[in-house]
């Protein structure tokens, strides 16, 4: 049950919904939103085939107390008694002034979709098809193709291209003048001959530094049919988007080889999850894409070289009028894109995505939301104002800076629990380990601070420091100059064995320094602490494989119940999946845009000294 | 001296322009019009260098009488004592109510071209230049590139590509921050590094079925640079529209070369015209382009077929968001084009144009427009209605269906003269004569039905009928079974001679009562006859060369004094040009849409009788 947006209350009305047997429920929706959206927000269901496009006249209600705006009265929906008794579509039907209104029984399965975090989403995407049977042409009725498909479309303001024209000049003398119109949004994709409507396809993209995802999507059922994942090909131009940006800047040719792997990449899933769903890449008429601001700017050959540098600028937050071409995935011809809109260089459009997806711009509740990467975005909601950073994480958890570290893949450490005297591994694959990954990093360097092997200060004790049992002590030991903390014996020489040293103990402090001051100062800004934060997800590949406890045990979020500590998964491709299944879902991450108030923490003069505050562990 | 347009008086309001120095104007416009165009429409000179855009703020004046309503009070351009004294930015001024207005001394020469038929033009294109110098980005300033354009374009709502967005973003970097917006209506169609507000060029296309005209316009002054013209290369496919729409139909590659020899015919003359102006096709944003429906369609790649067969329907009226490259001009990359909207399939773009260029909406007389040609075009207005109508008059005027017919080329007989005796020729290139054009066929049928050698009812006279002189009487020869008029003898045998045969006359015969039937029945639906007509407008390559006094003889135009029909030359080509130049042009272009009442004669159940009721010549 998704919780309501909240605004301003003089832009709200009340709605006393009676549904035919369920208990009331009274809901609060800015004023001038539907009934039909009034309902399907608040998770109630209403008779619906169009999604409520107004044509397929099953969403009725009858409102009993309190008078609603009708945008246009269908004389085909309702008789005059029934007008008189309060009847009305609700997807015609705008709430202006507190309501109360009875729905009837289902009479059909409405269809929504459960995705994101939680978030039940009814079905109204933007791709629609429309079969319909145009009349034939007579030298009293000499209407161009055209203005016959339009005045069959009343309800649409269609925007038409010529090779949309063209097509239905031909569709509509092939398929006998039975012809299915494609549209996304107002535009007429296509028009195909003959009944089509039942195969509707988009896919959902995660556009991601490290790894690409992509769902395909049945936007009749809101079904996912097929998913495939890859890693990102730029990975060749280096892990991170500051690496892959001064690629740019060093080498004139690199944006362009950098985009045409991101349109590769694309490109091969889509062909990947077409073949698995046994879908045609043709009968794919629209893409969502969500990545961050530099992944966005090289897939679509964006000069990224502004993000890298301060301040920090986009060419363009969002991006009107794409098609798939533009992001080198072959679907149908004229199929088109939405891209996540970005907040800012750092706050891009992956997070937008995430936000939606956990509803962040929906919730009473503070909460916070931390996608933990090299560059870490931090949204902070309470409900009231929606407040967004990014903090300079660097490489600490992408194992790159990590003397022993490497990506989460067979054989990394992804937990470390010290018992008394000895070190007990989680490896991923049950193989012999190999290297240390972010989750193990974290987890380690918890347990030595709870053991006290670290100081507050960071600081790796010595072996005879007092109190460190002799199986630990055993452990400590020098690699060239540095101490070093061995997890994982190897051969006699500690340098061949598997160890976390002083200096990756370091990049872990700056990393939970960069990331606590960033939440740290987003509470202060509205006025809260820890203890008011009722729920902190933890998102992105890397945060999914967090442990809470280790998280809070090392200062790198707020010191809350584990409970409170949720993963919320590969938040942005869900929100990908949201765009697809609902315009209402992309238009609230349009406002996200508006809502979100962007706080810079490079440009904050107290940003050091906080940062330096923060070092410390918590003993 | 344009006139007015005349609309229902219920939306009209009154104007009282008193200029400085000239006599009071009373013009009456619809009511919101701007004080700008108000002006502009009714000749009345005002200064402005940005064509009425809200940016110069030279258009003062001030009203005296009444009240405007202003869309946006631009704070720079007056005072708070000018405001109150009623000095207003005409531009953004509406007229909602009668009005006195001053109109100061004129400081500038406004911008505005003679064109089509004494049509004064505003120069106001739907192309504009926009220098701008952006703020750099800073820290407290993160807009994006985007965001900082659009900041800085406050009046206009861009719609914005991905190519434009790429571009906005070198530009900004390559020129220093100081960069040019090209703008066409509310596309971004570029952004230039530095100043370039000085260079913006438009061609105008005349797509004609016979020929090709091109002008390159210079969209800042108004002026024309280069006009060049060449045969249309679909000559080869055929050459009328029915030979090439059937081309089509017999041969399923036929549209496909017909679109691309289109395109080369285009894209030549765009060379041509570019360079004789010393203009970088670069240089160019948009193209105008008047055809009729079958030029259109093909040169748009559209099926023509349904062009050619009952109940002649057309894929669409209009095309929105065209580009040159649509049409196969290499300009701008990214170069837009207008293409003017057909009335109906056979009263086309070409038309629409013409009745432009010849102010044919805006005028209160009594006037016909006829383009003579294998399909004959007929308009008529009276200033309340404006009706059209397509006469199919058959090939007679292009020289194909006359055996010794051919097109106005050199050695073609242009004018004949029968005097007592003999007949006298004229040539055009003053060289031995080779065939007959179409206005030498009207000009030799008429001395022939004067001289009596033709009788009313269209047939030859025999040699010896009475009162034929013996000189005549000596051309009155036999070929083969056919009675013929030698009009110029080589050898002895008269079938190598140049003649009209009985079949001759007869087609032109078919082909004048089709079109005299045409504008007989446009002048009965408006309950007029000949004698109210003022003005005939003879359009159309064939229409300018053919003699006023011919075409009245032999009843091809309404019997009205010479000095009333009037040669309107390339019209369509003027109308061309009239759209590059002023988007309110445009405008009534499109409205002309609305406002023509199409007449189809075809499915008229009198039209048989009237067609054999007009056959006769007057005698």
């Amino acid at each position: 049950m998704t919780a309501l947006p909240e605004l301003p209350p003089s832009d709200r009305v009340r709605i006393r919904f009676d549904p035919d047997g369920a208990r009331p429920r009274e809901v609060r929706v800015p004023a001038g939103a539907t009934l039909f959206d009034a309902a399907s927000w608040n998770g109630i269901a209403v008779d619906s085939t169009c999604g409520g496009h107004g044509t397929c006249r099953k969403c009725r209600m009858r409102v009993v107390e309190g008078d609603v705006t009708v945008s246009r009265l269908d004389p085909r929906a309702f008789g005059p008694e029934e007008l008189r008794a309060g009847w009305r579509l609700a997807c015609r039907a705008r709430a202006e002034q507190d309501l109360r209104v009875e729905v009837p029984p289902l009479v059909t399965r409405p269809k929504a979709a459960t995705v994101g975090v939680g978030r039940q989403v009814i079905l109204r995407p933007a791709l629609q098809k429309r079969c319909l049977t145009l009349p034939e042409a007579t030298l009293a009725d000499q209407r161009t193709d055209l203005e016959r498909l339009r005045d069959a479309l009343p309800d649409l303001e269609l925007r038409v291209d010529l090779p949309a024209i063209r097509n239905l000049a031909r569709a509509l003398r092939a398929g006998d003048h039975t012809v299915t119109a494609v549209v996304v949004d107002d535009v007429l994709v296509d028009v195909e001959p003959g009944d089509t409507s039942g195969r509707l396809f988009g896919i959902a993209f995660d556009l991601g530094t490290t790894t690409l995802v992509a769902t395909l999507l049945d936007l009749a059922t809101g079904t996912p049919v097929a998913v495939a994942s890859r890693l990102n090909p730029q990975q060749s131009h280096g892990a991170d988007v500051i690496t892959r940006i001064s690629a740019t800047m060093t080498d004139p040719t690199a944006l362009e080889r950098l985009t045409a792997l991101a349109h590769d990449g694309l490109d091969r899933l889509a062909g990947e999850v077409c073949a698995d769903g046994g879908v045609g890449r043709g009968e794919v008429y629209e893409i969502a894409v969500a990545g961050n601001a530099t992944m966005t700017h090289l897939a679509l050959g964006l000069d990224p070289e502004p993000l890298g540098v301060a301040p920090f600028v986009m060419a363009s937050r969002s991006f009107d009028d794409l098609t798939a071409a533009d992001l080198g995935v072959r679907a149908h011809p004229r199929a088109r894109a939405y891209v996540f809109p970005a907040l800012g260089a750092y706050v891009g459009g992956d997070i937008v995505a995430g936000a939606l997806a956990s509803g962040m711009d929906r919730d009473r509740r503070v909460r916070l939301f931390i996608d933990i990467g090299t560059n870490c975005e931090i949204l902070l909601a309470d409900g009231d104002r929606l407040l967004a950073t990014a903090a300079p994480a660097g490489p600490a958890f992408e194992g790159a800076a990590i003397r022993c570290g490497m990506r989460a893949a067979p054989g990394a450490i992804e937990g470390v629990k010290i018992s008394d005297d000895d070190v007990v591994l989680q490896v991923i694959g049950d193989v012999e380990p190999t290297g240390l990954a972010g989750s193990g990093l974290v987890d380690a360097v918890a347990a030595m601070v709870a053991a006290g092997l670290v100081d507050a200060s960071g600081r790796l004790v010595a072996p005879d420091a007092p109190g460190v049992p002799p199986g630990l002590a055993a452990r400590l030991q020098q690699v060239g100059q540095e101490r070093v903390f061995v997890l994982h014996f190897r051969g006699d020489d500690p340098a061949d064995s598997l160890y976390l040293s002083q200096r990756d103990i370091r990049e872990l402090q700056f990393a939970k320094a960069a990331i606590s001051t960033g939440w740290q100062l987003l509470l202060e800004e509205q006025g809260l602490t820890s203890a008011d934060v009722a729920q902190v997800l933890l998102a992105g590949s890397f945060g999914s494989y967090l442990g809470p406890a280790a998280a809070v045990r090392i200062g790198l979020v707020p010191d809350v119940a584990l409970l409170r500590i949720v993963s919320a998964g590969n938040v942005a491709g869900e929100g990908a999946k949201m765009a697809l299944l609902s315009v209402r879902e992309r238009a609230a991450a349009q406002a996200l845009l508006e809502e979100v108030h962007y706080v810079e923490l490079s440009d904050r003069e107290d940003f050091n000294d906080r940062f330096v505050e923060r070092l410390a562990f918590p003993v």
